[in-house]
């Protein structure tokens, strides 16, 4: 083995093959290695796949061992048998970092360990293919979803995720410690992108976490997710916004087809492409659910099974499995959500279902100073405690409304997973803080 | 005035022009109305910019408050001597959102109030053109940090925010209730970025929120803000980080000179163009400072005016007014900051100034265990307690490093703002926590 670095400028696995009878060097993780005859063949890999060195000599009895960092030189040769149709033949190796004893395998098709496992070294298992593929189809979903806001005319906004009070008055919110006083991690961002829309920007949108103290402790929930906020004014149905989300959509999922093909073709995920998604009032989702499957409801709501229920009827009705779910009763929307014009008992609001499970929540918000004082009080809360939000409306505040889609979970949708925890790099529950 | 709501589409002020002899529609919100004679010229304002409406006869007459929200209806004509060259001949004005008298005038050169109550009617004074102008120039330089990075391959990431520990060793954390357990909120996504390149990534930036709770109650300190961070592997010097920094910086500041010319021109603001940015040692510096201003320095370190004063050296060597300063000693870098190659007691680390302020910090990180888990004990400090973050470098660990730009800060130096909660929507400080 080699102990001199080298000078030469590295090249990337997956360019290999750009390079025949060049010399390059690679660096990365010994992914494998294995010997036959004098020879080790040891594979690669970096952040744009894997290459395979052939090892010979002195070189071939090298030890390496799994997930140890190395810098190999020598020079790449065309070699149809071998994965990318390249391969380098080794002229020296220079260990970086040796790794010690795994605590699971991670060059075998999938991890052979529990999630839990997984998630206590997260970073180690982050490096097998399939689960490293997650975060690259998740970050070119927030770069689309950031590509066609911005093109539509939405403004970023950053607001605070520290607050003095919570936006549904109080329950699941962490408390924190603000200099001796009681503060609250924001649940969403819900106020202040409506204020961002009332200063004037009319069209923003926000990335960025929100934080939910739910007791839950299910394969659907996260206490700390990534929520792509979404808020505009000057319309005057929330039918806009249904119409903006399925484009948005498209986008994203576009987006995801045209740059990570590779990550989807190992995951074996084929991307549907939403497209007139049906929009199913919460009242006649429920008469469908019990004439089609005999599957009774809670007042007003669809449970998670009625939730994968109606996304099974969409998908029988051979409809890639979105559905928009309108109409929701006021009793169970927050005191901002807008009452539907032909019916003040409803809302116009809506949430999308993807694969059996809400990943929007949206509509129209009240916008009238005297309403929505009003709305506050009817649910027993104090207008006084929402001062700093309310006040705004008094100063002419535009007909508006929203969305929030929830990114763990719309990428744990589109990848099919069984648990939105595969879906967060570090995900925090009632139990996880670490690492 | 007109009752009945108009079903045309909107028009943006800013097009107005392209409409001649045609009706439009006109939304958005009375920045000013004045009377002359029988007519009335009012000025609508919404997220384009701001058209003149002449109302004539009864519709001179209509009450309407500043900041009332207006849909206008009528005929676009071209007027030479109009803003932006046409006006719209009212025909029907609809009142959508009446505004209560204003805490302060928003249709005035400059906003005459103290920093504290635009605070507090932030929504409100964000309406005013200069400060509007400020969120779109930072939700530009975003974007552009986004496209920069993605376009060199690198990852979007989303750490939490909620942890375990600091990653100093314990101070300056705000204290959250987890269920019943201590946690805190993150100074910075300093170890999850550096696990996310050896999970394999190699190159990654996050835009997300960090919190420090420093009892300074400055015009440069925030105590919830954005960072801009980036962190990536196979590097070999802190050289490199400084490169891709300053080709960022040209990109950034390229994309807002493009895209936001009526928001510089308002603010009166001439981007300069980072190039062969300075590299100076902190020993260097203190020397120039002491030579040049009689300017005496903390040991090690610069302090607030110190800074001030290398930029003003900067620019009196007629260069836009950055510089790097490299170098620090160890003792006052944190524990994972790589040693100088040629100087034990030194670091392998930058700050970057700009217009008299830190608005980077960076290097290259230790990434050998041993050396890390030695760095951590000599603090004092007990590697036990950076177990999920230490595991992580026994297992393959790339050399790498990686900087992060506080993106109000950033803003503000480039808005040439005297304090840095102007460049905060909301911001949050000793004392403020609302709205």
């Amino acid at each position: 083995m080699s102990t001199h670095s080298s000078v030469q400028p590295r090249t990337l696995c997956a360019n290999l093959p750009d390079y025949a009878e060049q010399p390059v060097m690679l660096e990365g993780w010994v992914h494998s290695i294995r010997r036959l005859g004098g020879l080790a063949f040891l594979n690669v890999r970096d952040r744009s796949g894997i290459a395979q060195c052939v090892l010979e000599g002195e070189l071939a009895n090298a030890a390496l061992a799994p997930e140890s960092v190395v810098a190999v030189s020598g020079v790449a040769v065309l070699a149809p048998k071998a994965p990318g149709g390249a391969e380098l033949r080794a002229a020296s190796v220079d260990c970086l970092s040796a790794a010690a004893p795994l605590p699971f395998e991670l060059n075998k098709k999938t991890i052979p360990a529990r999630l839990d496992t997984m998630l206590d070294h997260r970073a180690l298992s982050l490096r097998h293919p399939q689960t490293h593929a997650t975060f690259t189809v998740q970050s070119a979903l927030a770069g689309a979803f950031r590509e066609f806001m911005s093109g539509r005319g939405f403004t970023q906004i950053f607001t605070p995720k520290l607050v003095a009070a919570g936006t549904e008055g109080g329950s699941n919110l962490f408390p924190v410690d603000y200099f001796g006083r009681r503060a609250y991690l924001a649940q969403s961002p819900q106020f202040y992108k409506q204020m961002m829309v009332g200063a004037g920007y009319e069209r923003v949108f926000e990335i960025a976490p929100v934080y939910r103290a739910e007791e839950h402790d299910t394969s659907r929930h996260l206490n700390e997710y990534v929520s792509l906020d979404v808020e505009m004014g000057f319309i005057r149905s929330e039918e806009e916004l249904m119409e903006l989300e399925e484009e948005l959509l498209r986008h994203m999922f576009g987006e995801v087809a045209r740059t990570c093909g590779p990550e989807l073709a190992l995951l074996g995920v084929e991307l549907p492409m939403p497209r007139d998604i049906p929009r199913i009032p919460v009242a006649e989702a429920q008469r469908i659910l019990q004439q089609r499957y005999g599957k009774t409801s809670p007042k007003g709501d669809l449970d998670p099974e009625g939730e994968r229920l109606l996304c099974r009827y969409v998908s029988e009705l051979n409809k890639p499995a979105f559905v928009f779910v309108t109409r929701y009763p006021r009793d169970i929307r927050p005191m901002y959500a807008m009452p539907a014009p032909e019916d003040g008992t409803l809302t116009a609001s809506f949430d999308l279902l993807f694969n059996g499970l809400e990943i929007t929540t949206g509509g129209l918000r009240i916008h009238d100073y005297g309403q929505l004082a009003d709305s506050i009080r009817e649910r027993g809360l104090d207008p006084g405690s929402f001062a700093g939000y309310l006040d705004l409306f008094r100063y002419g505040m535009p007909p508006h409304g929203g969305f929030a889609i929830g990114l763990e979970r719309l990428t744990s949708r589109l990848l099919g997973q069984a648990n939105v925890r595969e879906a967060s790099a570090f995900p925090r529950d009632r139990s996880r803080l670490t690492p």
